[in-house]
């Protein structure tokens, strides 16, 4: 593949039940785990749902991050999609990890780009030649 | 694993390089793919990157979609995270992919929940226990 992104796919389990429906917090949380990351916010967008559960997006300079919340089994989805070496989203991972009171996560790490026989990794072009 | 959702992760390539850079035209697209694939749109965020490319999330009430182009390489790497089994992310797939000129795209699918030595589907429960 011609890599363009290496985003981390990670389920926090056992976590604190109130933290994973309190949508401020996890706004608060999330931002800060970004700020901590090296990326840089643009926007953010949290919403709770009726009866529980809280979905979060951030969308950063280097992608996005997202968090989506199921409070009835103290678990929570967590992506941080980032692009480039200035980001380190293993520091967001272990912010978040900490602040939710989980006592486990699992983290995969995706390949994501360009599908294709050979391994490469391709920077971003000053300038569109499409 | 205990199964939460089943986001799609998919690669569009060799896509419109015009498109790929057109932040209201992508926009458009992806809700009518959220709409299509019988979801339900809660909010969305978009984003022009200087100077190229654009960023857009749609947290959605089934999860969000996301997508992020590069249209110096034709591509766009978006992930359909949805929950349930009344959403079909392969329709906003294959609109998508059209909408955007996509010659091709890989799709794979990944389990999300919580690590478990056994597979089993888990529902959203109607009130939290923890």
């Amino acid at each position: 593949m011609k890599i363009l992104g290496r985003p981390l796919v990670v389920e926090l389990t056992e976590c604190d039940c109130k933290v994973l429906n309190n949508s401020q917090l996890l706004e608060q949380y999330l931002n800060e785990a970004v700020r901590r990351s090296g990326a840089t916010i643009v926007q953010s967008v949290f919403h709770r749902y009726n009866p529980q559960g809280v979905s979060g997006v951030v969308v950063i300079a280097e992608s996005h991050i997202s968090m989506h919340t199921w409070p009835e089994y103290g678990y929570a989805a967590v992506d941080f999609f980032t692009c480039g070496s200035s980001v380190d989203p293993y520091k967001a991972h272990d912010y978040l990890k900490e602040m939710l009171g989980a006592n486990d996560s699992s983290v995969r790490e995706l390949a994501r780009g360009i599908p294709s026989t050979t391994d490469e990794i391709l920077k971003h072009k000053p300038s569109a030649t499409g």
